[in-house]
């Protein structure tokens, strides 16, 4: 069963309010399905947004950074939901199509090398620990 | 049965040139555990360590950004070795505590996001098509 | 080259067997298509029902319990078959919708924190071993 | 680089008032490895427990279901910390060995017919929509 | 955003020069999406297409067992489009139906014992070290 | 907590015609620890055995074969036990050194390639439907 997504006319107050927090903070004019689905469990909802409100903010690493590891991650992971979502938010927080290539070479590689040092079972060099 | 590591010393000229050419770029004195084990397969060494040194070469994306982009699917894999070596190369690069944390934040939300998308069934949204 | 389902009609009587043995112990009046494609290999077919019918059946965990436990799995390999599978196996065996919202939610978490662990490389507490 | 947990004796005020929580909720003299490692980040450290505080409370599951499911998402992902900690917890919630025998059985057919189902391209059936 | 492939046509010399390879190494009319998307990223495209053209070349193993090898791993992780193109590439290698069924029961078990020796904590045998 | 091995003196007498069968089949003197662990589940140790014994048995791909999928879908999965006692398998069904090599690449490259389809959200070649 698929669930609808729950749109802002449809929601509760609780629900219009962690909307109205993403609009405001993301400066769009409505929040994307990701949302409007987890809508319904208001609570997940909630501790969801608050917590990637706090984690993707600016801070040591800035968003265009943020936003390239969350691709990076949800390529790793093929999740293609959040592929399509974190490269339109990549996008738009900077990243180039050289910036993209550049990133799917590590995140190939990275799963490359994952693999060959477990397979070879790598033990960790002194100098690392 | 676990391998031995191919020590300078004894390793083919094939192999040295490997190891020279990654002490060089890296200006390190000796090269790592996984070189020394991936040396058993000679054309592998050569092939892996070409990839990586052109992935992980000065471009769109700096040195500093791509180790983190490296260590977050690290750790998304779960792979022990190359945690400790691309935490130990991150650090290295210029990442700071701070910076650390704020790694680990992204790559915990995206690791969650990623199941939530999916569980959810999420459709993607035309704006990200 | 996407394989065709073997319908009942179509079936080889060995095919069947297995069949009639899923629409009895279910008490459905066809089986869905994970079976049909998987009947091109007879005893593989055989082999999985036989483990399947012996491992969700009820015992110290309820019907429940384990179709809460395969959906959580499903949702994090990302298998978009199995979630939709398992989702409708769960709400049929009484997940409510507050449960597949706390559902995700433990899901999300355990991903989460599964990375965490890794990403501060924990050493095991003595309490735990 | 391994970090070294930070004791309570060391603890800043920030970090001291999550653990002081962690103890009284959980009713545990200590808090475990995972908490004084991320406590590096005092930041990530509230938020995190404030997650898992929610999310594991008791609702429309009890608590040994999510433990359950933390569980068998850990052994999923192979985590070693986890499995060991959230082993630990399942027992403590009330898994039985037997209980923990049937939740392996559920693990290990769920992750062989998610990729049955990858395998095969299973389409997903009309009735599960 | 969804990119758009890059014919034959429209390509640069560079990328057409790796096209040509493809195309004369495995003896097909056109190259398949894959690396048409890839060419996005010359640099990328030519490194990954020199890397896959060494790996997959006759050794110690054949092309049919390196084939049933990518096939397997491409199911593990779940990557569609590539269970799509390696089963394409297997059953032009030699690959029967026959083959395929017994493939998939030893993926599927893979997945599943890796799992069980997770769960179970298992130690590793001095004989296996 | 750890589970102690099941050895062969203190089993039940249906561990016993597990462990009986396993060291008749593969005419080795004792099981290894995955086995002893897995005792602790009865039903599930006689499942997965038999399971194992006819997913392994010579048919349409040979022992060797086998054995080098179940390794690569091992490192792939990073299961440090499956790999250390299904390396140990694979050469003792033959696999050399340099069959090794060329395996730990082709799982190399099938996991870097599995990403860049998923990143670069490859369409499915009609060719391959």
């Amino acid at each position: 069963m698929s669930m609808k997504p729950i749109e802002y006319a449809d929601a509760s107050p609780e629900v219009r309010a962690v909307y109205d927090d993403i609009k405001r903070t993301r400066a769009v004019p409505d929040v994307n399905n990701f949302w409007k689905h987890l809508a319904h469990d208001p609570a997940g909802l909630k501790r969801t947004w608050e917590s990637i409100k706090q984690v993707m903010a600016p801070g040591a690493l800035d968003p265009l950074m943020k936003e390239l590891i969350y691709l990076a991650i949800s390529v790793t992971n093929g999740c293609g939901y959040c592929i399509a979502s974190h490269g339109a938010a990549a996008r738009k927080a900077g990243m180039s199509e050289a910036m993209f290539g550049e990133l799917m070479g590590v995140v190939g590689m990275a799963n490359e090398t994952n693999r060959l040092a477990n397979g070879y079972r790598e033990p960790i060099d002194e100098a690392f620990e």
